[in-house]
């Protein structure tokens, strides 16, 4: 009973101090430009989530596509019906959330995703502010109330947990507010979150809404508040916890802050602003804090959006003080400087342990000390890629670690796989690559390409073989550890040029968009993790076009030999 | 008499809806790890900072080294003593600001540095609460109070603009607060900033704190109250403006929000939450907003410390919709889910103007329009650039230019350049690389090397002509458009392993640390990238150093030749 989270039914709190993290990096995270996911990784985001401690996990927009909804099905199956023991908790699984438009189309797909899981929600939503409901809904205020009326009852008939959403609350004309979000408490719904879809207030004005809604709102006892907040100025962590001390007690966030422009409310920020001053706000959530480093890092490799090093709580800087104090007698006083100890997020000072001559045990131990828990055949292949990158390296450290066990695992299927790069390349001009590419089949592709660099023909001869045509939105490259010899860690963004397979719907406008597809790579050689990147990209194209190269592909064999 | 600067004589507020903005992006923002920069970098940042319309520039701890003073003092003269006019308004000059501990030596330094400016100012502190009295400082309350009359009065016999800060304010006691204010006020202070140094306190304490201070202190009505918050829990920008609301009217912010740990207060989100919610601020900034972006691609390239696309106002996704959806039916009103244009903040959406053919004329207009005002020798060089990258890119965006230009005049001096790069690499191993330096003196080096990949095999065989011991700290790479045949851009930051002329004193602790050197390249070969970007940076530590190589380093010409 020390925790909140196994006390509340997910339809209603028992606990006032406790606020529930409703993590919605799999919906309204993944809508950002490029952070497409594959089921796998959504499937392998929401155990982490789910370990992590999050209340509610927002899977998805099952109406968006056939694909989008398997993927919340997939979620609510394997991650909803587990309560994640290993935290030493007697937990619940968490709850498993779909969005739908106020459509019945919508609601239908969405309980079709959701129902399967122990402790199923729908959510969904309707605009209630002026600007949106005479351009973009083109309803007038009582059609707006009576569909928002006859929607959620829909959903309560087939779902015990109902949330509704005032789409772009933050400008909606109050009295109108209330009388909505009293009808929707009147037809069923639980929870009642409130979003600043625009990023557009500050803390006071969110503040005022929130103590507003819950002054005024006929029947709000039986529901729980929720705020949704998006960071285009910059307050959306504010805004989150004004509405918080005003009453409200579920946080809509995602992992790095992720989201459509300038993203929305970052789990870490409230969770670790909630935890690092309790004294102040007295609330509690359920999350496990240590394990806030690693799903960042997760969450970034899978979608390829980065984290700047001043991010707060996640980026690279966030617990290093000037480059070159020595540890030790940094300072006086561990708190003269310091708020959070970075142990609490996860993140472990100690650099390395292992050297070239480290075991098979040792590198065991040193995983499981950083989360990773290896089978035998797991570990097999982990220490053979440790060996080689030990004789490369002088030392290899815990993010070198970090980065095998996610270049090897955190991939989607490999149908194509890398047998082979050779690259020339420099000033001199004609860079030129040649690849050798195993099918899904077992066949030995092999192509040689130039280009305007070497990444660029690399591209090019995977290209002549692997023929789909795209387009790559975001190309990046980091060294995960100090020192030339570090490993590079690669991601990619691209767009499917051809196929209409790719594309789906966006709950917000109804437009059909079309897909980014991220990928990731480490290796000593950035061209060889460059390769990786773009063929695990590649790869996840394919898996959404159907396992295999879209009808419009053809392989060129002109060139290549079978093996 | 639009704008409020040039009604402010830099001691005292004329308009009390003015906020002054102080920037600390070269004092601050240039502690955190990694973000060194050259002098001749600080003066390019900070005459775009007058440009942007700063108030006060707060150009660096000339007591850190000579190199520090030397970098203050040319802002003082060059920058401080011009009023910006193309802005039109009849401006006075920014204040040119020293920061210095509350020393004689550090404020004799400070005063040296900046006296060159038409209005110069020192800015001194001293830590005020318990646990930095206790364990940083180790004096007791009382002889605090006396060293800050001491030393604000020595300030000001010096300057007439004296700013001081309670160090830790956010965790002092008020009462003793207020005391020391008072004090300060008395020796003459004009500014008192009042710092959220351990970035630990929420929006309704900070804004009870400056309340409590504007209603307590006594003298205050001859002071401006500044506010200086850090962003470890994410609250900076909220906690910024709580104080501006509380009625303090100068905010100290760093552009993109570098800093120390999670960094400082967002320039851009202040300036922009102010602008674009005028009407609920009612407060009113002297920034010109369309240089915003163009300011923060400059710091991102000069310090190599990338904002990552889910940024406030900054990041590439601020202005970005879901990918895909055609612009012009994107929405049936802007204003549906857009609060800001992103022309506002100086971002073009206009992809694109140039192919291959397009001529110097078009080029000259093209970048004018961006900003980017050429004279012919540096027209020409852009232009010859333009014409090879035509060559190998289908269609050159306003971003490639961008890239172009900064590649080429936002470097530091040139000791060592490359004249020719050959890499050999791939997964058969062995990956080597060739490097042609030309020396200061005119002379051509060569050397080879293999390495653990391509990039480490160039560095080495840059290593084996320049051979300073460092390590490379960071090394990121970016495609700049879209397209595998982009401009990859690459920032590196390194640290020498030997000299001493490399460490700097910490204003905070008062010890020494090594200076980190950052680089920046851009070519359609990241290779070639890479390896502009790590001779930039030895380039800088080279400067660092002298001009020269270091004593200890020794020109390895073996197997160079002699041209």
């Amino acid at each position: 009973m020390e925790k909140g989270r196994d006390m509340f039914t997910g339809t209603k709190l028992i606990q006032q101090n406790y606020v529930r993290i409703f993590d919605t990096t799999l919906r309204d995270g993944e809508q950002s430009p490029g952070a497409t996911l594959t089921s796998t990784e959504k499937l392998e985001i929401a155990r982490n989530l789910a370990r992590l401690g999050v209340d509610v996990i927002e899977a998805g927009f099952p109406a968006a596509s056939p694909d989008d909804l398997e993927g919340v099905r997939r979620i609510a199956i394997e991650v909803g019906n587990t309560a994640p023991d290993e935290m030493g908790l007697t937990q619940l699984p968490p709850v498993i959330c779909g969005l739908a438009r106020a459509s019945k189309g919508d609601i239908d797909a969405a309980w079709e995703a959701v129902k399967n899981a122990a402790r199923p929600c729908i959510h969904t939503f309707l605009a209630t502010s002026p600007i949106h409901m005479q351009y973009k809904l083109r309803m007038k205020p009582d059609e707006v109330i009576e569909l928002v009326r006859a929607m959620v009852s829909y959903a309560k008939n087939l779902c015990d947990n109902v949330e509704f959403s005032p789409e772009d609350a933050g400008r909606s004309e109050p009295e109108f507010l209330y009388k909505v979000l009293g009808i929707a408490i009147e037809a069923g719904a639980n929870t009642l979150n409130i979003p600043d879809t625009v990023g557009y207030t500050t803390p006071d004005e969110f503040g005022k809404l929130i103590s507003g809604i819950i002054t005024n709102t006929p029947g709000i006892e039986k529901a729980v508040v929720s705020v949704h907040c998006h960071d285009d100025l910059g307050l959306a962590t504010a805004n989150t916890l004004a509405g918080i001390q005003a009453g409200a007690r579920q946080a809509e966030v995602t992992v790095n802050g992720i989201g459509e422009r300038a993203g929305n409310t970052s789990l870490e920020e409230i969770v670790m602003a909630l935890h690092t001053r309790r004294s102040f706000f007295d609330l509690e959530t359920g999350i496990d804090t240590t394990q806030i480093s690693r799903i960042s890092r997760m969450v970034s490799n899978f979608t390829g959006i980065l984290v700047q090093p001043n991010k707060a709580i996640v980026g690279a800087n966030a617990f290093a003080h000037e480059a070159g104090i020595h540890q030790d007698g940094m300072l006086k006083n561990n708190t003269t400087y310091e708020i959070m100890r970075p142990e609490t997020v996860g993140i472990h000072r100690s650099r390395l342990v292992m050297g070239k001559h480290s075991g098979r045990h040792a590198l065991k131990v040193q995983l499981a000390e950083m989360g990773y828990e290896l089978g035998t055949v797991e570990l097999n292949r982990t220490f053979e890629r440790y060996k080689e990158l030990a004789d490369k390296k002088k030392v290899v450290t815990d993010a070198d670690l970090e980065a095998l066990v996610e270049d090897q695992f955190y991939q989607s299927s490999e149908l194509y796989s890398l047998e082979g790069l050779q690259v020339v390349c420099g000033t001199m001009g004609m860079p030129t690559a040649t690849v050798r590419l195993r099918s899904p089949e077992g066949d030995i592709y092999e192509y040689a390409s130039i280009g305007t660099g070497p990444v660029h023909a690399s591209y090019q001869a995977i290209d002549g073989i692997i023929n789909i045509p795209n387009t790559l939105v975001e190309f990046s490259v980091n060294a995960i550890t100090e020192g030339i010899d570090a490993l590079g860690e690669v991601t990619v963004r691209l767009q499917s040029e051809t196929s209409e397979v790719m594309e789906r719907t966006s709950p917000q406008n109804g437009r059909n968009y079309a897909r980014t597809f991220g990928g990731y790579g480490a290796d000593t050689d950035i061209l060889v993790a460059s390769v990786k990147a773009y063929l695990a990209a590649l790869n996840k194209l394919l898996i959404f076009t159907g396992g295999r190269q879209p009808s419009s592909a053809t392989l060129l064999l002109e060139t290549t030999e079978k093996s």
